[in-house]
């Protein structure tokens, strides 16, 4: 407002303009942050979505295909434990795809940020420890079981993805304690 | 010394001086590990090492105390599981805890800064996804055991201990990734 009321040829008070420091770290925030390492989260969202779908869907499968099977999956708890785990992680996974295909579309009209980087940190720690836990619970009752039984095949499937799950989500666990911390030391 | 060197009146060439924000960085990386986070680190690695030597003996101690115990952890390979992965995270804390007091009677001599942080980084995730996966494998097993038991009590308390250790290095495992995020950012 003031400067409208003084002369072009007038000296001009020095302005106070961003400094090369604070410039710099918001520009590596955003160029390494935004094109390469979203997508990459993105895809790894994609995989941990798909890897615990198909590890739960896995489980539900021969109940319904063969009505003459004796058991289920629900007669053993640790399988329950494995596809109730399952089952979270893919909301969870859904979610932070969705998160991150409206920040593409929208930047930042879904949840903000930093917001977003908190549940980040917090809920994929919690994922990959009940994702190990799963994994390695469902294993001895397998063991126990009748090999070529078709819920021990469904079984072993679950356990295979729900550990490639884990797999996943470890790595993204990382990142985002990795984005975190950039958060906080920022 | 330069600026000794160069008349007044002559325009200076920009001198790569030490930024302040390098500067800043140094004295916070410097200030914020010593003191306070490197003694509660020690106190975590202490802590951890204590409760895995704990969880790995309270299976060990009946099978010596008691003679005439018809079973021993031996018998159940998930007590087995858990009892060498808490062995194993108790070598890495007493690995840790000599690190960490070499740190402090003498700076550096026992193992460089940049190699101690990566290996913080994977053993701690390491350890934390060891120690939930031991103590989940456990949980059934003990389920199934007879109440009341001297081998069920053991196991009991080998699976809190067991727990309790993985709650603590899931914490370090944080504060490790904390540090490895600050040593490859500057």
């Amino acid at each position: 407002m003031s400067n409208i009321s003084i002369s072009p040829s007038q000296p001009q008070p020095p302005l106070p303009t961003p400094s090369p420091f604070s410039f710099s770290v918001a520009s590596t925030r955003w160029s390494s942050r935004r094109p390469p390492i979203h997508a990459f989260n993105l895809f790894l969202r994609f995989l941990a979505l798909v890897l615990s779908s198909a590890s739960a869907l896995s489980l539900v499968a021969p109940k319904s295909s063969l009505r003459k099977q004796p058991t289920t999956f629900r007669d053993y708890p640790e399988l329950v434990y494995c596809f109730v785990v399952n089952i979270l992680v893919f909301v969870y996974a859904a979610y932070q795809l969705f998160k991150g295909i409206c920040d593409i579309v929208h930047r930042g009209i879904f949840i903000s940020d930093m917001v977003s980087d908190y549940i980040s940190l917090i809920f994929d720690q919690l994922a990959g420890y009940l994702l190990v836990s799963a994994s390695s619970v469902a294993v001895p009752v397998i063991q126990q079981m009748n090999n070529g039984n078709s819920l021990w095949k469904a079984a072993m499937v679950s356990v295979c993805m729900s550990f490639a799950s884990f797999l996943v989500i470890a790595f993204t666990a990382l990142l985002s304690g990795y984005r975190f911390c950039k958060r906080i030391i920022w």
